[in-house]
């Protein structure tokens, strides 16, 4: 990494929009060295009052089912056809073992990575998941503040990134193929839940029938659905980014949500559980580690493991052992 | 509740295999005064070198698939052809929101429930999920020290209960509906993912061959999964509760892949590999639920948490602030 640039010059470069100061600013925050760590959360707390100003979309679904295909003529429509300002966001379990899928999906959006108003960002490999997560919000913030309108984060619809991901965004789009069956779709029925639309991708030529015939299957399974946070009915379209058919119309069904939920407060009050949430994990995250690795608790946690191990101890007895001996060092 | 026994009393009862002192010990130990928690742990911390006997199985399915009526026609003839002792316990997360269909379970494995070598156990009604699980763990270990040979944990199979109760059994059956499109089955593919078998339900009568199509698929869509942590591949089989066809053959199953992993050394090392993410949830959960009620640091993490919400500061900030002032009170 070269010599960072001063917090104020990171600040002053992303909110004039420089992608330079940007780019650096994402390196910062994936940074994995401790000292690096300040900087990025004295950074991000700067700019938290500039953030929160794009509509934040997930978007999710199997390999196969055209995602990058679909962001690339989806961005495109945005950024061209009403001059949005478009940021992606991959975030894909893969990349943490093969180190390669995710170049290659910048690739796949060769068009779209071209274009003047897009900025598109591989996530980071990362050995855990939850540092994917950490950073991906964070970005997303850092996205905001240099003025994207839309930020899209990317997943691929088959791990529990999709969880963390519709945790952080305002509208979750789930992208399903026509005529897959059962075993090929792979999308657990827990993501459908979370989706705010379900679209059906490759609806042109033969493939129409069957996605329409899949349209109606799927628009009365979300009826038998719980009724959603929102008080959104999710919906249920079809597009094809060949023909460019229902790419607009995509966009009008988020447009229509975010109309929806502005007017009845859902917008506000998720944005402000989701901080919250984000907050609380956070807090779980590294007070855990922190305790593991305390010199005191540490060797304790590990000798009541092993009893627990040789069934000298029930596990929940353990347990309470442990945070006897922590109360004891906790003063105050 | 009536006068406790003394915990002498009810370890020789429970040893004893009298059911009196088994039911009195999991009321003990479902309780929720904080005075019964340290009796039903001693309790339990004495009958841990005395259980762990059992074929601990998990049995799943979406409603509608017939787990009550496989359940009984399996554990009668567990008890009755094979002449082993049967536990069956019931996670039902509707449970939490009518009360009753636990009960009207129970009714309905009438003829199960009411033999002599068959302990029939509804979960009781939890208002968390933690609890819950916690407590079906606490019960399986008091009916194995009670020397049941097959504990059944059932659970519903569109909740987060399948990941806990893969977490707490040997082996993890999956029953299936054949011919039901993707929305009514509902089973999340992370749930195929856990099974080490499959098995589908009702393949009698007319039902015959979509069911023999239904196992065809599956296992072709099993042979395209991750090879499983025990070595084991997951099988397809298919039952009628009615004509008893494939009820025999379930155990049989079961008995194969405990063959397997007992000669392989996965057995032992996944029933440790449990206990020691039961210990380490355990304390995960106390040291958080204590943190929060703590009278220094509890009021600490709610100012932050406002702070985080006015957008004042970074999650992450706020999270380094806490940790800085949790080091600060912890001596030693």
């Amino acid at each position: 990494m070269r010599p960072l640039p001063s917090i104020d010059q990171l600040v002053q470069g992303i909110l004039a929009g420089e992608l330079v100061a940007l780019s650096r600013a994402i390196t910062l925050v994936e940074s994995q060295l401790e000292a690096h760590a300040d900087l990025a959360y004295e950074l991000l707390g700067r700019l938290m009052p500039h953030a929160g100003g794009s509509v934040r979309l997930g978007i999710t679904g199997v390999p196969g089912v055209g995602k990058s295909t679909f962001i690339e003529a989806f961005g495109l429509h945005l950024a061209e056809d009403r001059g949005l300002r478009v940021a992606v966001l991959a975030i894909d379990p893969s990349s943490q073992r093969t180190g390669g899928a995710i170049l290659g999906d910048k690739t796949r959006m060769e068009l779209l990575s071209q274009h003047p108003r897009v900025f598109i960002r591989p996530s980071a490999a990362s050995d855990y998941l939850g540092g994917t997560h950490r950073k991906t919000r964070e970005t997303l913030l850092l996205c905001e503040a240099a003025g994207y309108d839309v930020v899209i984060i990317e997943t691929v619809g088959v791990g529990q990134s999709e969880t963390a991901v519709s945790g952080m965004v305002d509208f979750f789009l789930l992208l399903m193929l026509a005529g897959a069956g059962d075993e090929l779709q792979g999308i657990k029925r827990g993501i459908m839940e979370m989706a705010d639309a379900l679209l059906i991708t490759k609806a042109d030529g033969d493939n129409q029938a069957a996605a329409r015939k899949a349209k109606a299957e799927y628009e009365a399974a979300l009826h038998l659905f719980p009724p959603t946070a929102s008080g959104w009915q999710p919906r249920v379209a079809m597009c094809s980014a060949l023909t460019r058919q229902g790419i607009p119309e995509a966009w009008e069904l988020v447009q229509a949500y975010l109309q929806h939920v502005k007017a009845n407060g859902y917008h506000a009050r998720n944005r402000q559980l989701q901080l919250r949430q984000w907050f609380r994990e956070g807090f779980s995250e590294d007070v855990l580690h922190w305790l593991a690795g305390s010199s005191v608790l540490g060797p304790v946690l590990e000798q009541l493991e092993q009893q627990v191990l040789r069934l000298e101890l029930h596990p929940q007895q353990a347990v309470r052992r442990a945070i006897a001996r922590l109360q004891q060092g906790w003063t105050t």
